[in-house]
């Protein structure tokens, strides 16, 4: 029976790319159900997502290799719909891990939530639906930072975590952590960027007075401010709003929008482009 | 015949203002169409805006005055639907100037424009519908700055121009200048204030892969880019969007925000606060 | 120690009732954080929500009964934030439960669940996280109709909910049942009223070739989809919507839409209104 | 040297397509600058829109002839950018006229206004700027209804108009003159179909009470609210706002969806899709 798949690549752009994965597709049997594409005509990259069902992937995936190597691709060929291994990291602001938990939980994020980790114990979170999930509370000091990083790569590497989550995570990675998770973490900045970076930014935000406040997602890298972004989103505030009001609003667009960056990441839809991101949203 | 009024005032907040005022317009015949009010809790300052109508103005106005003497009011009462005087600085982005031309002449902005003056002159502009309004061609060089400003006071005291709109006028004022239009000067930063200030804002924002894009309507203050907030809006942008894409999408963002600003502005919902505003939106 | 309450209230509008309930509020020493007021110059009704402290509400209290007296008001004092007791009526699509139970745990909707029924067997739910609140399975057939609501006015009766909750529940309420909860019932309709009543209403939408759906939250009359409006909101979809794609952001608008009314209905920011509602949102 | 061109087509979907026409534009020596494709699952039709630049957009045309005919396709090559012939019809509420005028002078809307059309007199319109475009008053009785739709035909024809944008014209079009102006009517419905057909649509909006409002731009077919939907926006409304505020809100929300359509429609970016539209929308 056919089953779907998603096919994503990228590579330098030149005439004949699409005719040529359409004509393996053809060949392999495939049946494409959509069909998205972006030819960046600032740094000459093409990107193509391609879901389609097949009786016999393998034989799509065997008609794409020569076509890869021609073309200098960075591509992958996954099923549709797998599950995506999640780790959350967490400090004691948890309302997006709450909304994540709730998500995963009602079959609309398709992420396996293999363990959280905290710098503060599970006693210290709002969310009190942790259930079964691994639980690591991993205090971190100034002096401890190093070690307690060891600790959070072991846990990824042991639970086979293809996704981090830093879900309002507030500690800064070390560029080494950074470079290992480097696009396979997701970070919530709590602000619309590239304004009010640091602390309390909604607190910035109202001081400066502004009308609208925002959210934004965006892979980690060693700058935590400077990843690309996924996603972002706003909303209108008024002088009604203090600075605890434009918390709560923010909460709330903050989990929203780190959601959608999620799902669209674990879907394949989002593909780094240097400093930046192709996302073929829905 | 009973006509319609604005009363607006801040002052020092403390109990009874509210029931004072409403007694005066009681007494003096009036009938409350809509009121707002905000009690800045942070700085102890109170804002009011009613709207009524009377048979005799005079009267309450004749009220107020006790009233303001004892709690201290900055306050004002005028006819509502007062079209108001303005003069419009543009520089050769003129879509703004465009907008705000289309909205007055369709009856949907209370102003009345007075003059236009710009830097260039009018056969650069975009604009054809100029008409019989006054156009001043105010050329300046950094040697002439001072004596071109001075022609731009002298257009306002001619023309009697109670609001000034900086509609994209790309020169950043003196302080002194800045000083002379405090509180009736308006300005549209094409940019999603605080982020990417200074030249070529979009360009800017593309490079950093953002995926919303804002415009921000404020007072003018010596300081360009600091001054009080009176309106924000943003809108998504995605990958497909080139440097050129986001120009033109904020043209239409930069002319509704300033657009809604000087609609509010000119009827009176809107408030200076210290460094923000309190804006009685509609 | 001044604890916060909110006032609110309804009258035939006349000249007079700020100036009179300030005046009150004044002498029994309550200090205003929020005012909120509406004349609606239709129908001749007044509307009017304050929020205060107050070292003795009994003292405003009993200064609140002549004028409630005098003005014919349909009023209120209560006291701010105390959680408002929630029975859910859920069918077997269950993402608002969802929804509300996971806001409801963040703290972050002041209900007290007091109880959830269903007719159908909590097995047949999504959401797996119902915990200790008593969940009441109460089938029904169009014989056991009236049988079965009367089972829901008892769980009502016996748990003291002062409000209930239609989240997505598929069964029309009989006019003695809408006519008991009167008042304190809140609907979400899974369409854009007037819209796409009736059966699968996205599917109606994506036959339609709609570009934005919408979803509507009401208080519940005898006709179920012509009570007052509390909240509606709506997102853009385009022609790449199939119709499951539209029944999924049909899920996340019908929870946010329901989520806001409920949270703005507990906190005494909606009035009836006659057919509509008054709504001091935030 | 090249220039820019716009590909659209439609045909039954079946495999090889896109491979065989990037093949044709490949050997043209095309150079694909933008491409968006759908298939419609439901009905079996795919759509294909490329934006490509050559040096000789004949080789290109001609390749696509015996593939055109294939595929049996629908499909045109046109220069991108080329404005088109547009007729403007009329009543006496004539924002939206306003709003085209001002946005195709300013040189945001590819279009070229061959002529206004109306009902009633220039002289009844508020726009002050229709300047050297020639105006017809052709005024209508239930008796002269035939004769008037003539004159509107016999301006089609002679003026060449290739669209025709019904700005709220208020007259019905009988299905004779609907059927001559097939795919290229535009019209705005003054509300949010398909709720509050009919006349006074805000009012009627008004007393249901609800929160959002919203406008319809559509391809006209005999039935007049029932065309091809091309794009659909809305705006919260509260119930401090009036039938007029409802009605100003509704202009602005008019004129910015019809204003997107015709910019849709004259990009190539709309493809009727039996009773729906596919938008590649921008």
């Amino acid at each position: 029976m056919a089953s779907s798949h998603i096919l994503v690549l990228s590579c330098p752009d030149q005439p004949g790319i699409v005719h040529a994965v359409t004509g393996a597709l053809l060949a392999g049997g495939g049946n494409i159900h959509e069909s998205r594409q972006f030819d960046d005509r600032e740094t000459g990259q093409f990107f193509l997502r391609i879901v389609f069902s097949a009786q016999d992937a393998a034989a799509i995936d065997a008609a794409m290799r020569p076509l890869a190597s021609q073309f200098a691709m960075d591509w992958k060929l996954v099923p549709a719909d797998r599950p995506v291994k999640t780790l959350i990291l967490v400090s004691k602001f948890d309302h997006c891990l709450g909304y994540l938990l709730y998500k995963a939980r009602m079959g609309e994020l398709p992420i396996d939530i293999v363990a959280i980790a905290s710098n503060h114990p599970a006693s210290a979170l709002t969310v009190s639906t942790i259930g079964d999930i691994p639980f690591h509370h991993l205090p971190i000091t100034k002096d401890t930072k190093a070690e307690q990083e060891a600790r959070i790569k072991a846990v990824v590497e042991e639970t086979g975590a293809e996704l981090v989550i830093l879900a309002r995570y507030m500690q800064i990675l070390s560029d080494d952590l950074a470079a290992f998770l480097a696009g396979r973490c997701i970070n919530i900045h709590h602000s619309f960027l590239p304004s009010f970076k640091g602390a309390k930014p909604y607190h910035q935000a109202h001081a400066r007075g502004v009308k609208m406040i925002g959210a934004t997602a965006h892979y980690v890298t060693a700058d935590l401010d400077e990843g690309p972004i996924i996603h972002q989103a706003t909303e209108a505030v008024t002088h009604e709003d203090t600075p605890e009001d434009l918390v709560r609003k923010g909460r709330e667009i903050e989990s929203r929008v780190l959601g959608k960056a999620v799902a669209w990441h674990t879907q394949h839809r989002v593909f780094p482009n240097a400093a930046k991101t192709v996302v073929f949203g829905n």
